[in-house]
């Protein structure tokens, strides 16, 4: 890499502290953990210790004293709430050896924000602004719970409320963008696949590391979904993104048709923006999949202008009765078959008057349907001009098989919109 | 608690080591911390930290020779494999101050293995079986690497295999069952409620924690539901369960009809449970919740008993039309409104033939509808008899809000299957 003249910011090594009984005993799975891992990465940080500790004022202390020589940041995760095990406000002021006072500013946003529900404090959400003297409030747009900054023996340590949702506001308002401006420069990108196994994808996109060593390739794999991600990092912010866009042309180009787009778009998101672009609508007609296709499609907001509608037809009686799929057919072949999710997707978009209709139908499990085996799975799209449907011979449990043939209704409409022939072989490893 | 003769066993504290970068930089969600930590409570014995670190020889051995001291039991996971970067057994050796050898026996049941299936061991497979001196292989009957046991300063370090089902596998045959002999006995019970914000239902809860200070009582929340979670330890099976009980019944006394039942069942299986014990069916109709209500119900095995299919109509056009809700309504008041959604549910019903019919309306963001603003949701439940719905005002984002209207949803059908009436106020906090 090229000499430039040195830049202030450099690599920060953060220690994650997960607080709460509930993730040592299992009860609940840390996925926290995941997200920062990712977010901090993407700021130019790198998480060298993780820890997970109980509810206790001393192991709190004790672990951010333990973590400051090691550290750049210290950022903790969960005990801001209300409850009386919510004791993370009370390990800062320890490990900080200061006491915790009413903070007014904080208080006062507390209050706002109730009123506006038109309710007044309890004790216990007043416990939430009790804070660490010296610290800021981090303002948190998803709860009640302030984050909390603080500077103990010259290192920053943060603390985000435990759900994930209220984590994800404060780290992206209150976080992320004083360590982006401290950090050093990391480049990533990643491309979303879908129904291409993981040892599929490693294979073709082998060859691409070694032709670019300055790149660290890493795979993410969800039931029919491998994330495939390109990292570097430097100083060379220009360099740096050159390199990745090039191997990212390399594995786009391997792996062809596989790649939905960018990851940051979920499969449903990149399907809702095809579709808007083109002017197009949809609507489904749902059986093993219960209603999960439509929901994937209705979380994207703006949804409404491609979604016409869909039918969730658990019963073959509402098939017949609700969609219209032809009783003989119905009767001759049973609920899973590939003519029943082709009139499924044609009657779904003859109903709601949509350009596309999409039908699955199959065996989720966990017990066969008549002769049909579990994982047995119809999925057909009937558009303008095309009606494509593919049969599914999928393994897992009855989560892993909905979610795979919902993955699958997703793609084929993909696929479809852009005039793409459905794709052959295992979805998944 | 009474005197009794001392028990040779006593609960044993269990440090857990996660070994892997892909865990730190969040490429992978770490659920085995969320499976041991159950397995291990389930044998008596209490997790009272959790590490994750990189793949290091030097910060394996360094994590191990600092969890000695507070830990009866060190457990290690990841690390195994026949890859160049996995160091566990390196890690181990260093910090127990002997060296790696092949270990015959061990090699020897790889061999078998892999003959098995008319394969040689490569050198990778080889490295696998290189343990540390004095160290213990446990069997993997779920892949090659086997697990890894010693003792290092009189504490018992356990590596298990990192890929989940391996895991699984070595601790069940080679962990626990020497755990359950060491370790004494926990009683947990939890409940589940609805719509009953975390700060009333710890306000409630409160007092009884005082009342028996021998049961440790946690909360969990997520969108518009609580979990209580009551916990005691000791050695006496016998005085801990009747505790537990005894604390239990007193939270669901002060609780009343907000607890939907044991945590264990989500509020969807608990709602399918009902139906199915009542002889009862449900058809939904959904606009802003947009087919996660369904989706909730059909994610439980034996949904299809109690549910006779749904309807998306996320156009107003579409509940006109499809659904048929008087047009009139919809011009006078627009689709958000109480009338909107109890007509939505009325029509399921009758459309799909079903004892109770659900119906959901209203603004899930990012923008307000004409002048409904983003967080007025209507629920409505119509049932042979009755006819209830509620009008909410949610807070958070797309996702808060869609989430907490479908809790709403399948708690409003509960309490209305129940003779309840449904619940005021606010659902979160």
């Amino acid at each position: 890499m090229s000499r430039k003249k040195a830049a202030p910011a450099r690599p920060q090594r953060v220690t994650v502290i997960a607080v709460g009984d509930e993730l040592l005993n299992g009860f609940i799975v840390n996925t926290n953990a995941a997200w920062l891992g990712r977010a901090l990465a993407g700021v130019g940080c790198t998480v060298v210790h993780g820890h997970t500790i109980g509810d206790s004022v001393e192991s709190i202390a004790s672990t951010i004293t333990s973590a400051l020589p090691g550290s750049d940041v210290v950022v903790i995760s969960g005990g801001l709430g209300p409850t009386s095990d919510d004791r993370t406000r009370a390990g800062m002021a320890r490990a900080a050896g200061v006491e915790l006072a009413r903070h007014a500013e904080a208080e006062q946003a507390l209050r706002d924000h109730l009123s506006q529900q038109g309710r007044e404090p309890l004790v216990q959400h007043l416990v939430q602004v009790d804070l660490p003297d010296g610290a800021t409030p981090l303002i948190n747009s998803a709860g009640t719970a302030p984050g909390v900054r603080m500077v103990i023996g010259g290192v920053l340590v943060v603390a985000l409320p435990g759900p994930p949702g209220e984590l994800r506001a404060v780290a992206e308002t209150g976080l992320l963008p004083e360590l982006r401006r401290r950090g050093g420069v990391v480049r990533t990108k990643s491309l979303r696949t879908a129904l291409m196994p993981e040892s599929e994808v490693a294979a073709l996109v082998g060859p691409i590391e070694a032709k670019h060593p300055e790149v660290t390739i890493a795979y993410l794999a969800a039931p029919a979904e491998v994330v495939v991600r390109l990292t570097a990092s430097g100083a060379d912010e220009k360099t740096l993104g050159s390199v990745v866009d090039e191997a990212s042309e390399d594995v786009r180009e391997v792996l062809g048709d596989a790649v939905v787009g960018d990851a940051d778009l979920s499969l449903a998101q990149a399907v809702v923006g095809l579709l808007a672009k083109a002017a197009r609508t949809v609507a489904v007609a749902e059986s093993l999949t219960g209603g999960s296709v439509a929901s994937a499609i209705t979380d994207v907001p703006g949804a409404s202008v491609v979604l016409r509608g869909g039918v969730v037809c658990y019963s073959t009686e509402s098939k017949r009765d609700v969609l219209g799929v032809d009783p003989e057919l119905l009767d001759r072949e049973g609920p899973v078959h590939a003519g029943v999710a082709r009139e499924m997707a044609a009657r779904a978009r003859e109903l709601f008057g949509a350009d596309y209709g999409v039908g699955t139908t199959g065996v989720a499990g966990p017990a066969p349907q008549g002769e049909r085996p579990v994982g047995r799975v119809h999925v057909a799209v009937v558009g303008p001009t095309t009606t494509v449907d593919v049969e599914l011979h999928l393994h897992g449990d009855r989560e892993a098989i909905r979610r795979q043939a919902a993955v699958q209704a997703l793609d084929l409409l993909r696929r479809t919109v852009l005039g793409l022939p459905p794709r052959k072989g295992a979805v998944s490893d």
